[in-house]
């Protein structure tokens, strides 16, 4: 992945202007010219940040009425970019509409990607963030994919640190309560020329949002899904790009109309398992070597490097319990391990839910019951899938010490 | 492509309330009711169709300034859905900005999809569309892939008549000049759940163009790719939808910069070919068993049904004086069919260009030579590549008479 991402830069970076001369002969040829005569573009600088405080503000929902990604609060950070001139001033701004032409690339040709992090505030009040340098970098090699513009990552971390500070009445003080970030990058060149975007807009949006189960966990039914596939080699899946969502809505709606509340989705002549939903999948068994291993498909460019994903995999390889393994696993393997009573726990992992128990996957027709606590009949939720989650949410809350929170000051 | 889509089309329309009753209980149990409550969802209707002239009518740039998608006409389509109350009252409006919820759908899952089209002034002065049946049923199977809502066709296409001949100032009179035409469909939710949007946008915006070619032909080297793919099985290959162009920039980038003009997307363990950039791919050639034969990549859900395509299948079937094929090609045949010179012509087809010449392809490091015309040196372009475009060129001008033309009257 890295390696990929660094190989693209210079490339990119290099590349730019010769795909415009190609494509638009007289146009790219004036802007060289004028890049030749005009100043180094400008990079985003926190330093920078002006802040335009609403006049109306606004009254954070109760807790119990909040739904994912439906209220959002006073403010947003706004951030241009254009070819010629770089980032402009970055804007902190009270929340408001986006004012768009018709033809920028952004409504035609889907180049958009987007990062999901939250704001926590832990029981002394401090705001945090956790691990904010995996979404930044991300978002630059998502945006790097579509042929948008880079940023400093410190620097937007900075001015993202200014905004939760400012927006800290919308972090609701109570664990599992968060600030949902939204951090988008969109291109917005107003013509309808398919080539890399002149002008880019980065904004940053925040909704306080609850835990993702409210009571306690609930374990879910996966439909496996073959037919339609989530991402392939040579595509975006190892990018958080806005192309890999909507082919994904009309298979999830079919799946719920059979009574499953995620995809599993599947690949390849063998079914190998890639994601769950928008989730990364991992597997926790007794292998056929018979030693307890966490499995969780490998970053072959098919599958999203989640930072929750890297959190679990670095936190269980510190406790050096079981094996730690990313590597491709198939549906057979799966049925084979369920049929021996070697199946253990499954479960999703998002910065929305941390972790999300599996109950059972519909698979050729036929349904396979995933264990979730044998200790405990009434449990939805193994006793890895929970520890994973209270250690995760201890480390977002500040009550375990740990360099990935990070105080916003 | 039309049994898939007739399938999933009630599959969507009965899916949706269960879907959001899976996502999001207490708000789809609130919907459910207010809609057994509620009327029908209105349709679009070309009948109630409200102007608004701008006070500010603009020039139309001289035609040798004219670039593609870059100036707009004075006017353009709005239509809203509502998932309540149906498709409102659609409008032509001044051309102006959007102004949209940085929250909506399109900015972050990529619900987004276009059509591409034309609407010509023959030597009478009549306005003309080619095959607008076409394009309205493709944007209606794109819209459902994505979970966007359906619309009458024949409205839309009535909509559209209005519109261009309100527009007839921005017609170029003058063969290979035309008004482009961009209808599209965004999903605009306020929202950042990833689901089926209970909100969307259809616009349609129009831009004065000139011939593709300027000064006649010129034909393209591809760049043949396999490390990228455009499309793959179960993706959205077959759907004009946003997401499947984002991926292909940054690849094109890096082709322009090597000093080819297009892409040639290929697929599979044996190279398939699929596209050319933005378009659909012919090869003409004697095939192994000496026959002389057009083929082109069949449509198998990687595909787009492009309507240049179709009608270059339809015409040269008509004509009947060679094989006419939709079945897969891969590079190696090519490869033996130019080493035993059997190659006849090879050309993209789209309606930005009607047919793109093709000189050469550069493949696992050797650059494979296309035949333009043996019998003229200086040639840009093969005999059945020119007359392939004289056809259709002089259908969609009117200057030869076919039911493809449709006049707006």
């Amino acid at each position: 992945m890295s390696r990929f991402v660094s190989s693209m830069r210079p490339l990119l970076m290099a590349a730019a202007p010769t795909a415009a001369r190609a494509a638009r002969p007289v146009f790219a040829r004036h802007l060289a010219a004028a890049a030749a005569a005009a100043p180094k573009p400008a990079e985003l600088s926190a330093a920078k940040l002006e802040i335009t405080k609403t006049t109306a503000p606004k009254t954070p929902l109760p807790h119990n009425e909040l739904v994912f990604g439906r209220s959002f609060s006073d403010h947003m950070i706004v951030a241009e970019w254009d070819q010629k001139t770089g980032w402009s001033t970055p804007k902190i701004t009270p929340y408001g509409k986006l004012q768009l032409d018709p033809s920028c690339t952004v409504f035609h040709y889907g180049v958009e990607c987007f990062e999901g992090m939250k704001a926590y505030k832990d029981k002394a009040g401090k705001i945090r963030l956790f691990r904010p340098d995996m979404n930044m970098a991300r978002l630059n090699r998502s945006a790097l994919r579509l042929a948008m513009p880079s940023f400093d990552q410190k620097e937007l971390t900075e001015i993202i640190k200014k905004f939760v500070k400012l927006e800290e009445k919308w972090i609701p003080q109570e664990k599992g309560y968060s600030l949902y970030l939204r951090p988008t990058m969109i291109a917005t060149q107003p013509s309808l020329g398919v080539g890399p975007s002149s002008k880019a807009m980065l904004f940053v949006i925040a909704s306080p949002v609850g835990p993702y189960f409210k009571s306690g966990f609930t374990a879910v039914s996966l439909l496996a899904q073959s037919s339609y596939l989530r991402a392939w080699p040579g595509g975006t899946g190892d990018a958080k790009v806005g192309g890999n969502y909507a082919p994904t809505i009309m298979p999830q709606v079919e799946a719920n109309k059979k009574g499953y509340q995620q995809i599993l989705w599947l690949f390849g002549p063998n079914d190998e398992l890639t994601e769950v939903g928008t989730m990364n999948c991992f597997v926790y068994w007794v292998n056929e070597q018979g030693e307890k291993e966490l499995v969780t498909p490998p970053l072959d460019g098919t599958i999203l490097p989640g930072v929750t994903r890297d959190s679990i995999l670095g936190l269980t390889r510190k406790w050096g319990e079981f094996k730690v393994s990313e590597r491709k696993l198939t549906m057979a393997e799966i049925v084979k391990a369920s049929n021996e009573k070697r199946l253990l726990e499954m479960f999703g992992a998002g910065t929305a839910c941390i972790v999300c128990p599996i109950k059972a996957i519909r698979y050729q027709d036929k349904d396979l019951v995933v264990p979730l606590d044998p200790a405990n009949p009434t449990a939805q939720a193994g006793p890895l899938t929970k520890r994973i989650n209270e250690t995760i949410l201890g480390i977002q809350y500040g009550e375990i010490p740990s360099e990935w929170s990070v105080v916003a000051e």
